[in-house]
């Protein structure tokens, strides 16, 4: 057998827009022909994007996928295409699955189809359907049953999609049909330490069963969850022999020598904090791609949370699409507004200063009857911060832009931030990083420039809304807090496990009690990429109303 | 055979609180026992209130489930105690649903257990997992394979859990195994039409296999979630013989004579008004008892959505508890104050007067130089609307009283919202209560009394935002277009088939697109009672950023 090329698709897709999906696979084919490649695989529901969530039970879809593979036996004129759509399935099911049928407008498999020289050769339905963290596809699809091996140009390939690739028995199924190469096409979203666990998966199963595995995955961001591509090819002993880049779309050509994958292109693995800001400026530059925006405008306080906003926001659209707003008020620091305006100079985005004095007045003088005799609280807090999200949004409605709000996961974690005020927005940056990773950023965008100025990186955090206010105030240290609250929402762990393990007991409870009496303001809040393996979004469903005690 | 009693326990269960659901049970079995009543059943998920979501996931599940079957063996003495919990299910699953694991503490199932003279006797574990809908039951749950009998004082029970009832062939495994009556117990949202829809179910089930079935339902708010209780039975002709209240704790006696399931009490199936009205009021006191709310404050415009969600509010929390702030602008008209003022003082309520304008004049003049040269759009109108937010929002901070939005869904639907102005709040009462309906509950209110003032129902409708605006100017008339967007959400038609059943082509397009493009506003948006049979919410999940065409 000669030595072949096979070309994995790196792609982004846009979820729902079949056109531009079909275009780019289409266009990836003519390529591909070019240069004398014959085998493409595209990945996981590369027709629909991913997740393409209640879009799937419309009834159109049944037409819309009759036209796509159409098309797809079209673009595979001249060669093999292998990509992942959703296929009608037979009606007939479990019966205990009866009961969902007449909310269905029919049953679907999430599929690998291979087309091949213009026709449909055959397909692949995923075994193994994930539905927990932010996967519901048990809502959407029915689980094939079977493995399934392919000869394409003489190679058995034995195809899975995702989740397959992690159970070891579904692997050594196909492995029992006699394969020479695993091709898993994949939807795989980014998260911290993904990218080494995807690593020891394949590893593990190629080296288990001596059989080499290639590995396609989506790239792109959509809503909350960032895709970070990075495919990558295994060998028969589960070595890497060919590692795609990280948050770009693209092609990466492995080689099948007759007996094995051959060492070929290998990029070098990025750093954490390269991979996690990649995350967050892939994810701000996609939602606005893919939801037609082209501007932004945010609050630039003077702290370290907008101030990282700022240059993720820059980086991803243009410093000539980033409006910045200094909202100063009477609590406000000097510091702050000379250090925002230096900010924004660096990057050379535009920068206004709206002090929000007068409309803070008049609010507290209509509302003085209703004051009187109650202490001053954290209402009169919210009022700055609420009058700052009324112009940010009157700034957004005006000119286009959206707003990009700037709280961290450790401030969603405990409520510690304005519903309707700093909380107002489109699009939540660094929702799902700890206040301690934000620190670890603003050095990391540092490391070459000043993007951000020193002072906003050392200066002891506060959210300037009361007289000499600083965050320590109301909480503990960031790097003690984050501790608590990753053991506690990422790893589920109990209070009394925290308190076990070395934490106060009094301040375990506080903690976790903020995090409880709080899921009302992260209900509503705007979504952000997750980037953690537990964000806040589909991932953790936790009731409002909820007498869950410790 | 004796005539024996059984007692359906229509019970309010709150989510997390084991504490006090045992204790409900507790007292339950108590006065079963003062009353000679020696089975008692409780609903499915008695023990952690329905939906318990992640909470499922916590590892401290386990203990508290250890704890809740040693109280409910106590519980049981004396008598045969039938209620549904989570139960550990063994680890071995199919192969292919292996992936999850490491994602659980372990494995689940929902089940209903039968404990009976202070030990436990036997479990059945449900069948058929919805995950469609609001539903993400196989999130958490591991299915059940097998039917199951229990013998309990000599009558042979079929036992079921919600779903179950609803595939024939489930009913026909558990018949099969010779059962005298069959009871299942439910968490069943109320949706119209859904009393219907269990009537058809139990009586087809029932009449088919000869074998009388007894139905308990929880009754209560959840989140968006509302359960209506209406516990029923039927004999094996498929006839109603017993029918609990809906909307209301309660003990529903059904008698087996030996034979069969006897004619005993029966509530009158109340209109469908009566039990929409319900739906909300139970949604709106339930949220605050549940959540630990006392006191609602709302923006009384002198329209008929917030004249309506008053009406609720008084009647579920008590006039005491509910503050009206009128908040007025130039383009409010004088018969606008003067019937919300009105209507408080025929409520009983307290009453404020609030003025919007200086708030809004400073706003509008520091954004003066931003808005220069821009025409007048909806910014002005949002600025209006969010002015209102932050002024009710301060008095929630400050008074402690939850702020209730007044949006319908009609408006929800199409954008005609302001996110942060109208939107702001806690509990939306009205979230999926179409435009029409909300004329329908008007006029159901105030069918004994004048609870609305009769001009706020006569007047045409309208937001107030710009001078002489009414609804009716940006969009069709609302009995049109409830019908096209009840076609494209709740039947999920594509715009052609609307357009095909008699609408304007334009129009229909139009509307439809405004729905499409306002995800991102009702991800924002407070939650509200479930009431139809799509709701948005954990019912309809749309991307935000989505490019599907019709």
């Amino acid at each position: 057998m000669t030595q072949r090329s096979i070309r994995l698709f790196q792609m982004d897709a846009t979820v729902g827009d079949f056109s531009v999906n079909l275009q780019k696979l289409s266009r990836a084919a003519a390529q591909a022909r070019a240069d004398g490649i014959s085998i493409l695989i595209a990945p996981e529901l590369a027709l629909t994007g991913y997740p393409p969530e209640d879009l799937l039970l419309r009834p159109a879809l049944i037409h819309k996928l009759e036209f796509a593979e159409t098309k797809l036996c079209e673009i595979s004129e001249g060669l093999t295409l292998c990509v992942g759509l959703p296929t009608l399935a037979p009606k007939k099911l479990r019966e205990c699955d009866r009961g969902d049928l007449s909310f269905r407008p029919s049953s679907l498999h999430n599929s690998l189809v291979v087309y091949q020289y213009g026709r449909r050769l055959t397909a692949y339905h995923k075994n193994s359907l994930p539905n927990y963290q932010v996967f519901d596809e048990r809502r959407y699809f029915v689980a094939g049953t079977e493995p399934m091996v392919c000869e394409i140009e003489g190679i058995r390939i034995g195809l899975l999609v995702c989740e397959d690739v992690w159970v070891p028995e579904i692997v050594e199924a196909t492995c029992a049909l006699g394969v020479d190469l695993i091709m898993v096409v994949n939807a795989s979203p980014f998260a911290e330490n993904k990218i080494s666990e995807r690593y020891w998966h394949l590893t593990d199963r190629a080296s288990n069963n001596q059989i080499p595995i290639a590995y396609v995955n989506l790239v792109g961001g959509q809503d909350e969850l960032v895709f970070d591509g990075g495919s990558f090819a295994v060998n028969r002993q589960g070595k890497i022999v060919a590692q795609a880049n990280f948050f770009a779309e693209e092609m990466l050509d492995i080689i099948w020598d007759g007996k094995d994958l051959a060492k070929s292109c290998t990029a070098a693995l990025p750093s954490k904090d390269w991979l996690l800001y990649q995350a967050l400026v892939t994810g701000v530059r996609d939602y606005f791609a893919k939801t037609g925006f082209k501007k932004a405008v945010l609050g630039l306080s003077g702290g370290i949370d907008s101030a990282l906003t700022l240059v993720c926001a820059v980086d991803a659209l243009g410093a000539e699409n980033v409006h910045a707003v200094m909202m100063p008020y009477l609590y406000t620091a000097e510091i702050s507004v000379t250090d925002a305006r230096r900010q924004a100079e660096i990057l050379g985005c535009e920068f206004s200063v709206v002090s929000i004095e007068p409309m803070v007045r008049e609010c507290m003088d209509v509302l003085g009857p209703f004051f009187k005799g109650h202490p001053v609280d954290a209402t009169e807090e919210n009022i700055q911060s609420r009058c700052r999200g009324v112009l940010l949004m009157a700034l957004s409605n005006k000119t286009g832009a959206l707003v990009l709000t700037t709280g961290n996961k450790s401030e969603m974690a405990v409520g510690y931030a304005t519903l309707y005020g700093d909380m107002a927005g489109g699009f939540a940056v660094l929702k799902d990083v700890w206040k301690t990773r934000v620190y670890d950023l603003a050095r990391f965008v540092n490391r070459d420039r000043e993007a951000i100025p020193e002072r906003v990186i050392s200066r002891p955090p506060s959210a300037e809304l009361a007289p000499e206010q600083e965050d320590s105030d109301s909480l503990p240290p960031y790097d003690r807090l984050d501790q608590m609250l990753s053991l506690y929402i990422e790893s589920d762990q109990s209070p009394q496990a925290i308190i076990d393990s070395g934490f106060d007991s009094e301040e375990v409870k506080r903690i976790c009690r903020l995090v409880d009496i709080n899921e009302y303001k992260r209900r509503q809040s705007a979504v952000g990429p997750r980037v953690t393996a537990r964000g806040f979004g589909r991932d953790r469903r936790y009731p409002i109303a909820n007498r869950w005690s410790f």
